[in-house]
């Protein structure tokens, strides 16, 4: 629990922080603050789950932890203590952000982020993050980290939600009126829609990669 | 099949999807959104053929599934088959990266890409593509899905064309009017080109790595 | 010490010397200019501890030395001979970067780097650092040199100092007045930070990797 | 020879098509425009080590085959002889851009790179590109790909001269009178720079990882 809520905060201090920081310097140029802000997220993601991997899998994401639930590689009673944990890590990530940059700690978004694009983009988002994430335990462990982070960074571009794909990065992230929120009134959409991404993600994993063939 | 048209979708989604996103932030700057698309097309490459790979090779491109029926490595039935469902997928990948952006599912590029210098871009597009591919199957296999992504970015760069390569994701594209998209008419002489790079790259990869030498 | 000394050099050279090309260029957009700065660095770094790593250990800071000489890894001896070298190293780097961009060799800062949001920063930045390394050499040895460089690269971003996170680093960096300086009366919280932040990676670090699970 | 004649025929056509490429998109803006052709060489040459290393060694440049001839890994025939390749690959390589982009394929720069601090640059930027083979060679021969792709997309940045760090790119880039360019009354002082560098990077090798040390 200590693990998944550690980086979860550093997860949330990247996502929140880098996109202060590119959004201050990028003279009013999205794509340049959104490139710095993509990139640091899935540069930090990347270490995470190197480090992390290890001690408590790195999910850092309720939906992957109830995931790996459904799937029995996870007891449910630890899976909602991650969720938990995660929800909690990513607040306290927020609110570091928050103080490294000198601006007031407690924010609640204003950013509409909303629409049938948006929530087509979270499913699609969380699918690929749950093919990505099934597919590479299958067959290339060692390649999870590098490709989660990969993945993030590409899908931060390709979906028009910049793929928050994570309820608990969410929340977080609506406790920020910065860059990177989100109004505390799309927020439920978004989680129902990445549970659906996730949900289907879990399926074609089910089918592509049987748990059989599994090397572990 | 399924794996190569879910890949390809994936993999045109990302194309179309980052391209969308890029052209409408970047503020009129095309080599900034050339710059997100290439990165995210790079990144969300590797992490598809480390997913896919082990399931049906991740072609996802039909010059690479002749080639490989060329050399033996599939069979002649199997590589129609492919191409058949990259061309379906890479279509609905599109489709899908329409949705997300809330632009009509529906269209035609009207996007010019003529010309000898395009169409010579192509060929060497597809011959190092064919060479990457190749000579990391003999001689790094687990190295593939990174040279793949690194090749995909850099030849954004340094061909005329952008290098698309890929005659599936060529035919999807003719169906985006965005910042991705290639005229109808403007389709067969690039893959033309492409096929015939290939086939260059085919020829010279017998010679660079003759296939006893492979590890396997 | 050799090791340590080219190192830092090195590292030093690329952070004041990326600096420079890149404020040059950018037109005055601040985040372009970090951004290069930022994987210029990144990319140093990464190179250095995969070549040094077998010679020294690659650390180039003095806060890691003195991390690995209380966890017994490193003689405090050795370690105070590796601080004077990582110091000195530094500073020759800085000049070696003035020397080729052709602008004075003795510079002092006037950059001001001060405020809590930067001291939190520093300590953020030093924590984050030490976890990458010591998770990183208990878990996945052969990821330490990619961790680090992407750690770094991710950290510019998301901390409000831009993430020196390394004493000698920051004394060097008092000595050029480009982009990456710092004024001289800024240097002494920072280091003082960063040895706490590194202080509290090494307490995180015995709890989360306990040292008889490491492979070595 | 073939392997390094078509890998340098490609490292170039890559270093002077992104320059055309970026050049033309970047709106003036050079740091974007060195930011995109930094990416694509660094990315284009991991590549080209990944396949072609097992052929030739894939040094693609003189100073290094010179290098390997003096540690007596390379017979001196073979190296006069890979130097040819490498010089010619490099000037295919160039036209082959050059017709691409639909410029006139035979060109002499205009672009002086001169004085000191270039010297100074070429003879670091050397010195490092040295360090990165030998170590990893000695230490890591897996990463050596990797390394140098991000050894060179890091010196882009750091040095002042871009580092060209290689007689053969330096001869062909004479060659081109675009953003990649280099006047041909430039072009023996960079070369003697980088032979320079070559050599201290050859020696401190030698002491940093004796050759019985070697792993092969």
């Amino acid at each position: 629990m200590a693990a998944e809520a550690l980086g979860t905060a550093f997860l949330l201090a990247a996502v929140v922080g880098s996109g202060i920081m590119a959004a201050r310097l990028a003279d009013g140029n999205n794509a340049l603050a959104l490139l710095c802000n993509a990139l640091s997220t899935g540069a930090i993601l990347t270490v995470l789950i190197l480090i992390f991997g290890p001690v408590s899998g790195a999910h850092f994401n309720p939906a992957v932890s109830l995931a790996f639930a459904f799937r029995r590689q996870l007891a449910w009673t630890e899976a909602f203590a991650f969720i938990l944990a995660q929800i909690a890590g990513g607040v306290i990530g927020v609110w570091v952000a928050h103080l490294m940059f000198e601006v007031p700690v407690w924010q609640l978004s204003a950013t509409a982020r909303t629409g049938s694009g948006q929530w087509i983009a979270e499913i699609v988002a969380a699918l690929g993050l749950g093919l990505t994430i099934f597919g590479c335990v299958a067959r290339a462990p060692g390649a999870v980290a590098y490709a989660v982070g990969l993945y993030i960074t590409s899908a931060y571009w390709f979906t028009a939600s910049t793929s928050f794909a994570n309820p608990a990065v969410t929340i977080a992230r609506a406790l920020s009126d910065t860059f990177a929120g989100i109004a505390a009134a799309d927020v439920l959409p978004f989680i129902a829609a990445q549970l659906a991404g996730m949900a289907l993600a879990t399926l074609l994993a089910l089918w592509f990669w049987p748990p059989a063939d599994e090397r572990r």
